[in-house]
């Protein structure tokens, strides 16, 4: 059986954990924080990140691979477009997204919610600052003419969607929404994306995780 | 025609152009250097990275989705394995390689080869000494036994031996070699993908480049 090494949690993980429940295929997770420093770990992800997929002899660190290699094996439901410029697309925003605007959005959980939480430590207000005000702006304003205004990116709710939406979960935790004001099609994406069955599914039992359940 | 936006010498735009000409892609060349603060170009590629493809209203600015798509849309001569669980091993060294593997080998180009050369500036040794000797060896450890004592990684060559040999190329501008007695797998394959006729004509291109030709 499929194993998921990882934790709830991480907008990486959950695109896998999503993607699992929205194909059916059965896995069992085996709890994982990332960069633990664990060296058993690091044989099986030598970057020490989460998720890693392990399926007997088959070992990969990475949800994009991890999260193509499911789509690939569980055809369907599908989750990557069939057209080849739209799946190029697809993965080219899953890979911004998981990149820049992954790392900014991972800032502000951090310090807003994951210092305080976990450490018992006071946010830096002057990072959170400048993540909001500087380096997330350029990101959206890139990817909000890209948007549907109704919807989803290709038609039906697909990892394109997700993958957009998943960093922007965490900042929410941390209490960063994104202006619908200034940027309506991805607030509104994003909103429909955490209403889809298996998004929802997973995060109640992320908000179950950190309500200490 | 396919625009590629980019430079030679990046260990990114290098795969594309060697993909393309191992393809027999017809393409146009974009002068483009990275994180050039380019207004212009950041409407194409929000992370001022290189390279991007252009094709029509396409616009995909990641070597790897760029590459993964000219073998959907050309699909021969293949530089994927066609078996799923060794398609998703080739995506997880390509996504290792163009991550930690890069990041730590652009840091020894940057300093011993691009500094003096374009800055006129003397490198950080103590820098060079961390990533020679604390960051890039648990990479080493962890690609040294995966890697084939003979050929390729999966039969003949394809993009995840060139993504694994791609980052080492420019630690060797800045006189950085793999150790081939500790680590001879990993030495013998760089060599190899060094001695493709694919590659070998990019890297003659380089060489023109940084000769000031």
């Amino acid at each position: 059986m499929i194993e998921i090494h990882g934790t709830h949690g991480s907008p990486f993980v959950r695109k896998v954990y999503i993607a699992l429940a929205y194909k059916n295929i059965a896995y069992k997770n085996v709890h994982q924080m990332p960069f633990a420093k664990d060296a058993e770990y690091e044989k099986l992800n030598p970057m020490g990140r989460i998720p890693t997929l392990v399926d007997g002899d088959l070992i990969i660190g990475d949800s994009k691979v991890i999260c193509r290699h499911l789509e690939n094996t569980h055809p369907e439901p599908a989750l990557y477009p069939r057209d080849p410029a739209d799946r190029a697309r697809a993965e080219w925003f899953e890979e911004l997204a998981g990149d820049r605007v992954a790392e900014y959005t991972a800032g502000i959980f951090f310090q807003r919610f994951m210092k305080p939480l976990a450490f018992k430590q006071e946010p830096d207000e002057e990072l959170i600052t400048k993540l909001t005000t500087k380096r997330l702006p350029p990101l959206l304003d890139y990817l909000e003419p890209l948007m549907p205004a109704d919807g989803f990116l290709f038609g039906d709710f697909m990892m394109a969607d997700l993958s957009v939406a998943s960093p922007f979960f965490n900042a929410s935790y941390a209490g960063y929404e994104v202006d619908a004001d200034q940027y309506p099609r991805l607030a509104g994406m994003i909103q429909r994306v955490k209403e889809q069955p298996a998004v929802a599914g997973v995060l109640a039992e992320e908000a179950k995780m950190f309500a200490g359940g």
